[in-house]
This record gives structure tokens, sequence and C-alpha cells, in this order.
């Protein structure tokens, strides 16, 4: 999920889903592989418009998904095969995570 | 600014600037010590809620700050110390930056 780069959303408004998550440091393989399937998903999804992603070297990470409307948001978290990894994720990958739902109101980028 | 961890957000609504940045790789020291002495400023800020903050080994970082209102963002926006820092660091340390403004309508945490 690392070295995606900026994404490139439309003029506001849109929704930002915020992820951050401490790792366990455990599974890192299966991990890898879930992250990169979840990516591979999430570009498919209705109303999807980006992904922007970092995790540091202490293993705290911000993932931000960018949709166009709740209702896609909502259709993505109810997606089965995301659901199932983030059920997975809970048990096995995260010491501790936040979410939040947030409405995109202004952008502006540089240099 | 890295191994700051979770924001203790209060309930939403709130707001947050989520700040996602590429580094130029030039200036580290520099870069660190700004990094740190606005990290210091703002927690002193009126409305200020919480930061959270990752970036890889690529430098690729995502920061999301966290405030009480769009007032208190524009204040901190306007704080003459942090506008100096930024206008150093679209000249000095970053290839390219986007900055949005979003409120946050709902939020839940795990495991």
């Amino acid at each position: 999920m690392s070295g995606l780069g900026f994404a490139k959303t439309p003029k506001p408004p849109y929704y930002a889903v915020i992820f951050s998550s401490q790792r366990n440091g455990k599974g890192e393989a299966d991990y890898a592989a879930a992250a990169e399937r979840m990516f591979e998903l999430v570009v498919q999804q209705p109303g999807y418009l980006g992904v922007e992603s970092a995790r540091d070297t202490n293993g705290f990470g911000i993932t931000v998904a960018y949709f166009d409307s709740e209702e896609n948001i909502l259709r993505w978290r109810n997606h089965a095969e995301h659901a199932a990894t983030r059920a997975r994720g809970k048990r096995e990958w995260y010491e501790h995570f936040e979410v939040r739902v947030a409405k995109v109101e202004r952008a502006y980028y540089g240099p």
C-alpha cells in the first residue's frame, strides 16, 4: 500500500475515510498481501476517488481513502471480502486503529 | 513529528486538516527541527484537538491535525511563525503537497 503517492481528487465536496492504525508487527507477509488485495478492490468500487497511505518505521500508519458520497463509503464498508479482511485485521494485525469519516470542504496544493 | 501515535479526539463533529506531502530529501535536520517546533506550537493553539502523522521510507507522509472549528483552523493558518515555516517548506522541503480541510462526521475505533 506504500508508494501510492498522491490521490487525484476532483473539486470538493467529497468524502474522506481517515484510517489511522498501529501495526502489531505480526504476520507481515499476510498483511502486505491483504493490503495489496484491498487496494486492488477499492479502486474498482463505485464512487472511489483515490487513496493515500503512509506508514512509518514504528508501524504507525495513516491511510486516507476518498469517495464521492457516504452511500458509496457504506457500500465499500459492506463489501463482503473487505469486511472479512477488516475482521482479520482486527484479530491479527493491528494493535489499535481509528476510523474517521469526513466531508472534504476545501482543498489546495503546492508548491 | 513521528511517534505521536493516536489523537484523542472528542465526539464528532470536528474538523480535520489532511496534509499529504512528498519530501524532496533535502535539509533533513532543518526540516525535522521545524516539524518539531510546529508540533510544539500547534498543541497550544485555540481549538486544537490532536494530531497524527506518518511518513514512509520513500518520504511520502500524511499528517492530520484536528481542530474544533474552521475558525480556529484559519487562525492557525494565519499564525505568523506557522505561515513563515510553511513558506520555507514550499521553497525548501517539499516536492509536492496537498491540503484538504474536512468536517469529521463519524468516528469509531478498534479492536
